[in-house]
């Protein structure tokens, strides 16, 4: 079977496709466990090399319909949907936004439907789907109202593969990404760019701004949790979700605050002295617009684990990605 | 000042000519009321003629971009965008409900912020955005989930004209109208098609088939009710709003039953059992998914009025649309 991860040069792609190999087998559209025997990585930037002979890559516009009728054919059972322009570039460049969020995911959805085997496609969409006035907690039946260009095109996307679902073109699930932190690498446009930042930088000797203010409350998991939420979206069963496609997928809630206490006590304190609190209002506004937190329990009783708490997420980070032993 | 009104063949979209006319003014995008100096028609279908000098007529097909860049332009002050393929044919033909009630709103809206004077628009949506797993009682923090195409297309016209609306491009209003009834003319491919047609036949001597059970409960308003919803909708402060751009217009709940007996009540025993109990799964299966009752309550704060009872739906119909005195 082959299968398929677009976005699949970002940090999450690549890290998914790794862990795609390391399995071997993925669900198709039947809910059949079937060899990976190729696995097509498609972004508009080059994928790293990995060297599997099973890997194959493609770099274009996703938006392109070519490309996706070139990368998605009779053999394609499995699709992970990543390829996306993140919120402050979607709300920067309202016409990108669309073209990528909205018009290529349709696109993805025409294809699947064309090849006529309904293929298993796990979609990722963001908890910015969420906003205007919100509960403490929210939960599955809270409506999404989102304020972002970002959170529109994502729920749009939503609506699109449940009812691609419904009507048997795919078998589709759609999950809701907390922020991931802590990402490796370098800043993004993502207004929740700093939540990575103000962890990832001052471990490596720089200082970080944190542009909202310390009881800024955020949802988040680590990319552990997200790769996790992923491959299981692809084994449930489709009767598992039923009429709801789309699932929030496990967070902690923690304020700005306490991400850098997270560190003062993991790393010391002259390591998390290095954030900066500068507000910068748009982002705060972005970021405030946000679910502060959502009930887990569905996704928990669907078998999608949770991260145990944001000191674990710093020190995994430390010992995981940068290699060092946590004192 | 030149306002539009999509769907002007219609039946809701030439009452809403008339009433448009009769009131002679509009409030435009920014809040001004302003005399409508033309007030254009736009159909697949000819639009009846209405013998007054500010009406002006278009027909072709809302999807192909030319037509609304040729109709909409710098004097465009009110938009009423009411075409729409409706339930029962968006669910058969995905393709013509996708390019009718996503395509066209999108390709609308686009022209909208292209012509740059942000103008007032109001979008018809309906309670078939709602579905699944639902409460008997709605209210406006119930989430979407809407289990048929033309839900999830009506879905996706609410959220792009919420972010047109934010962006500041329009000022947008979507009103999710009930099942609408008394209807006057035939049957339509709407599978709420029943709620007039047994209202409608029966009073003109002719059978009429209920294709659900006695005990189905729906969410109707009638004509009147949207006419004057559809009406405030456009005068409404943009402020009014805040970050909910829908209003739930006011409806009451019935079931087919109740409606069989308003009409024996009203029009007595002989017309009321024309009425033939034919159950219809497909239909049924839509139909039930719909919400059974929503919370008037914001709605009546923002001045939307409702109808009295089903009796005065069926009293209105018989003396005004019939032109007959009841009894």
């Amino acid at each position: 079977m082959k299968a398929i991860v677009t976005g699949g040069a970002g940090f999450l792609g690549l890290r998914l496709a790794r862990a795609l190999l390391e399995k071997g087998t993925l669900k198709d559209g039947q809910g059949h466990d079937q060899a990976i025997t190729e696995l097509l990585l498609i972004d508009v930037a080059q994928p790293a090399a990995i060297a599997d002979p099973r890997v194959t890559r493609l770099t274009g516009d996703i938006s392109d319909p070519s490309l996706l009728k070139s990368a998605i054919d009779e053999k394609t059972g499995a699709i992970f949907h990543l390829a996306a322009v993140v919120s402050g570039m979607a709300e920067a460049d309202f016409d990108l936004g669309m073209r990528i969020n909205v018009d290529a995911t349709r696109i993805l959805l025409e294809r699947c439907r064309g090849i006529g085997i309904r293929p298993r496609v796990v979609f990722t969409s963001s908890v910015a789907v969420f906003g205007g006035e919100l509960p403490e907690v929210l939960n599955d039946s809270t409506a999404l109202n989102p304020q972002t260009s970002y959170g529109i095109e994502k729920a749009i996307g939503e609506l699109l593969v449940a009812d691609y679902t419904r009507k048997g073109f795919i078998d589709g699930r759609s999950l809701r990404l907390p922020t991931i932190t802590v990402r490796p690498g370098r800043p993004n446009a993502a207004a929740s760019s700093f939540a990575s930042g103000i962890i990832r930088e001052p471990l490596n000797g720089e200082d970080a701004i944190c542009p909202v203010r310390p009881d800024a409350r955020i949802w988040v998991a680590s990319p552990r949790t997200a790769i996790a939420g992923l491959m299981r979206a692809n084994e449930l069963p489709s009767d598992a979700l039923g009429k709801q496609r789309w699932v929030n997928v496990p967070g902690i809630s923690v304020t700005a605050g306490e991400m850098a206490s997270s560190l003062e006590r993991v790393a010391g304190a002259d390591v998390a002295k290095r954030i900066k609190w500068e507000r910068d209002q748009r982002i705060e506004r972005m970021v405030l617009g946000w679910p502060p937190a959502i009930d887990n329990a569905r996704a928990l009783d669907l078998g999608f684990p949770p991260d145990e708490s944001f000191d674990a997420i710093v020190r995994s980070y430390i010992e995981q990605d940068l290699g060092q032993p946590v004192g």
